[in-house]
Order: structure tokens, then sequence, then C-alpha cells
């Protein structure tokens, strides 16, 4: 066996089998990253599920015998539970294991998790910016990650060999790695990814309670712009409420920011200031171009939805 | 011959031959919807480009011989230059001719089309509410308004044959057909396309002048959500500009009420009122559900895209 082939750990514990979670014990297995993948839910039904689907070694409705003996230990469940499950695994974790999550805020990892670990235990929080509008077992595939950014946020006094671990692992899930302070991560994924969420349940629930244009009339023309924001803000409402609460800081800075600019554009719609909207409308679209080259972005049309009627 | 493929216009002219235009030729003669496609560029460089694609039967650098005895004639290009062209195609157009146009905004056609008309030509304003963020004659193809909405806009005065034949045509290309008031066109495409098209421009803007965070990490992590919006920001500022510019009221009015229901989200994570957040973001994702049974949308993850890299 290669040394590419060979287990990174002998056993992970994916605390959580949803998109995430479950799209990790797919490109694990795919990558003979692990030696054992156990997974635990915390629901008889979905136990069940993950089981049926069968991308797990091991299903655990019990997170002490889903993180005993583990190597790797990742928290992939929205972050408001963080602290219970630290709390919960800590007595049983092994000497000398790694805990780690995916959760969108990284902060909030260093607070909540973070002090309730034993002595000998290493902490790498990691963030694989991927996912899609789908939740469960059942939508994770072993591709999410290719081509993707997973950034760890070690603190700076981390093991160096276990970032370097948990760093090749991810590597041989698909994603590209970058390590980057918790503070500024959380920076900028507010911009990235935490502000467009919120900007997209806003304007889809603005839409939903309006009386002068009815319901289905925003759904029948949603075609015209509206249908890509409804995407997004179908993402999972526990995990997003749990960014939301746990980034407010860096969201409500973006949030006044995007305010501000708001302002001036409705200011040059009032006023008729047609040179103000031709100059930003012409520099967000080279953004745009610059998102496609850099391979973050299909370059087909409609992001490649399918062209007749996009079944 | 069967009723089904027998040409519903002898001649059709298509000022413009941009993504639009070039798709209705394109249409046009897959469905056998007309006897000769003329259309017209307003640059030698773009006639030169339509006759190398073939999509038309005859290029036009003159706005009198494009329209000249054809039967109708549509307005395929931004809505600001709507008073020109009716001005200077009027006193060439057949009696008995029908013009029509593309545009995404109904109530400037009756402003700006309808005085020029001499009397016994007939106008029926159309809205194909389908469209990329691509550009030029290059960027359309045939399928681009199969299984989507075409709205007509017709004055309480129109000739109702002449509908009747505007509607046919749209049927004939893929489209489904539906008339309604202009004034309550420019207001439901002000919620279902304009404002997100002016909140897309937006956030791509904000976050195209952030200090904190660089332009190559907004466009590295723009995975996150971000590269969503994208798409519609990299829309044709020109015909966007004109969009703005000609539904002023009915955009700041949808701009208001987004404003307002922005200023209860941004309440809600300040407080870290949960159950708001929660509750909002389960009603959006059954916006989305809603959306891809009505047809308007591709269910698969991510749009469709690509699973491996999106490339």
């Amino acid at each position: 066996m290669s040394a590419e082939t060979k287990p990174i750990f002998d056993k992970i514990a994916l605390i959580g089998v949803g998109l995430i979670g479950s799209s990790m014990a797919r490109a694990a297995r795919r990558a003979g990253a692990a030696g054992h993948i156990a997974g635990y839910a915390h629901t008889p039904e979905i136990v069940e599920r993950a089981r049926k689907a069968g991308f797990t070694d091991t299903m655990h409705s019990d997170l002490a015998a889903c993180v005993r003996d583990a190597d790797l230990v990742v928290l992939a469940a929205p972050v408001g539970a963080f602290a219970d499950i630290a709390k919960a695994i800590a007595p049983h974790l092994k000497r000398g294991a790694i805990v780690s999550d995916t959760g969108s805020v990284k902060g909030v990892v260093m607070r909540d998790v973070a002090p309730q670990l034993p002595q000998g235990v290493h902490l790498v929080p990691a963030h694989p910016v991927a996912g899609t509008e789908q939740s469960g077992p059942e939508a994770g595939f072993a591709e999410l990650f290719d081509g993707r950014w997973c950034l760890l946020t070690p603190a700076a006094d981390a093991d160096a060999d276990a970032v370097a671990k948990v760093s090749k692992f991810w590597s041989r899930l698909g994603s590209q790695v970058e390590i980057m302070d918790a503070k500024h991560h959380d920076l900028v994924l507010a911009i990235t990814s935490h502000l467009p969420h919120l900007i997209a349940y806003n304007i889809v629930g603005t839409a939903n309670h309006l009386e002068q244009v009815t319901k289905g009339e925003v759904i029948k023309y949603s075609a015209g712009g509206f249908r890509d924001f409804t995407r997004i803000a179908a993402s999972d409402p526990t995990m997003w409420r749990d960014v939301f609460l746990n980034n407010r800081e860096a969201v409500l800075e973006m949030l006044g920011r995007f305010s501000e600019d708001l302002t001036d554009l409705q200011r040059a719609i009032r006023y008729g200031d047609g040179d103000f909207l031709f100059d930003l409308f012409t520099r967000t679209r080279a953004i745009r171009r610059s998102i496609v080259d850099a391979g973050q972005d299909s370059a087909a049309p409609n992001f490649g939805r399918n062209k007749s009627g996009d079944q």
C-alpha cells in the first residue's frame, strides 16, 4: 500500500451524519483515509437511515461508544449543539485524540469546545466551505469537497502534528486546505457566506408576505432572478439559526455595510443616476468572471442548469 | 404542411440580436414560426457576428430596411432605447403590422412606443421571463424559452387578433403565455426579478470594496453562498440600468418592504431571537419547494452544477 492510500486515522468518529458528516464518511471511504468510520446520530430514525445508506462502518446512538478509541472526532452538527456535545464526549476521548468540527463559525469552537477538552486531546477546528441546500444522511456525496476550500483555525499554540494530520485528511477528501485565524475566518465568511444567506432568507421572506402580488405569481415568474435566491434560502434552518446567533458581531458589521451601499443604490434609482448604476453593474460583472476563472463556479449559463426547462 | 408548422408571420424583424433577440430567431427557426427572419444591430461588428452565427435570414444595419414588409417587429433592445427606435421605424411600418418587444418593464412601452406608432399598426408588448447572465448574439439558444412564461401586456383596447397571433407565436417558441395588465406586470416583476438583481448587484458591490477582507478571499471562498449572487450580478449592465430607471416606483416600493424586513431580521440577530430566525428559515425553505414543484427550477442540489468541482 503506497503512502497516499494508507489510512491517516485508524478510527474516525463523526458526530452528526447529515449533509456534511455523511459526505465526509463517503469521501473518507473513497480515499481510504480512515480505517474505521463510526457515526453518531441523536435520533434512532437517523441512525437507521444512516445504517441503510451504509456510508459508516458502525452507527451509534450513544456518544461515548461512538468516540471510544477514535483518533479523530469530528463535530458535524449545528454549532449551537457544540458545548453539550463536547461536555458529553470529553470523559470518553482517547489520550492523544484530535477533536475537530465542520462549523461555519469558528470563534464559537474556541469558546464552547476548547474549555471542555481534557489535557492531551488536541483541538483543530475546521470549516469545509462546501454544501448544498439539501439536508440529511441521504443528501451527502463523496465529491462534495472536491476542489473546495477547507479552512483550519487552530489556536496559535495548537499541536503542529495534529494540525498537519487534519490538513492531510482534508486534502485526501479532495479539498484545498488553508490555515487562518478564527476571528479573520468569521469576518471572511460573514461576507462570502453568512450575509448572502441572510439576504436570500430576507428577500424570500419579503416575497412570501406581499399582498399586492400573489404567492402563485412569485413562484410562476421566479425564473426572472428570484429562484437563484431560493436555493440558499432553502438551507438547513437549525444550522443557519446557529450561525447567525454565533457570528453576531461580524454579520451585523457586514450587514451595516450592505445597508449603506443599498442606500446609495436606492438614491441612484430615485434620482435617475444611470451612470452610477451602469458603473456598479460593470464592476460586479467582473467579479463573476474572477470566480469562474478561479474554478469556484460553473461558466455555463444559468449555472449549467439543463437548458430545456431546467428539469 | 399541418397547421402547427405553418409560419405564423411571413416576415419578422428583430430589432436587436443579443441574448434574447438571437434566441428568438433560433427558436422561431426551430419551430418554423416565421417565413423570413430579419435582424438589426446598431454596430457593423454585431451585424457581422450575427451573420456569422447565421440565425437570421438577413441582417441589417438600417432600421428601415429591417422592418420593411415585416408582419411582426420586435424591439429586443434595452428599454431605454425604445423611444428612439419606435420613432425611427414608425414611417416604415407596413399597415397592419404588429409591433412587440421583449422589455422587462412594460409601463414604459405604453409611454415610449405607443404614441409613435401610426394608425393601423398594432402594439402587443411582451416579456419573455427567461434569460441567462450572458450577452451577445453568440449567447442565444433555441431552448431559452422552453417551459418559461411569456407575459403579454396589451392595452385594454388592443386588437384581439394581433394579441392572439403574438400569443400563438410565443407558444410555438416554447413558452407558456399569460396576459396581464402592464402596471401589475411591473409590480410582479419588481419582486420576482428587479429586486433580486438589485440586491445581488449590491452585495457583490459591497464585497468588492471591503478593506478587512481581500477581494482574493471573497473569490476563493465564494462557494459558501456568495457565488450564487454573482451570476445574476453578471447580467447585462445597460439592460439593467434601463430596467431600474424605468420601473423606479415599483422597485422603490419593493425595496422599502425588503428593508423593513431586513431591519426585523437584524434586530433578531442582535438580540439573539433564535425562534424568529428558525421560523423564517423554515418558511423560506417551503417556497423553494414550490418553485421546484412548479417546474421553474432544478431539483438537483446546487442547481445541478456538476458535482465534482463545478467546472
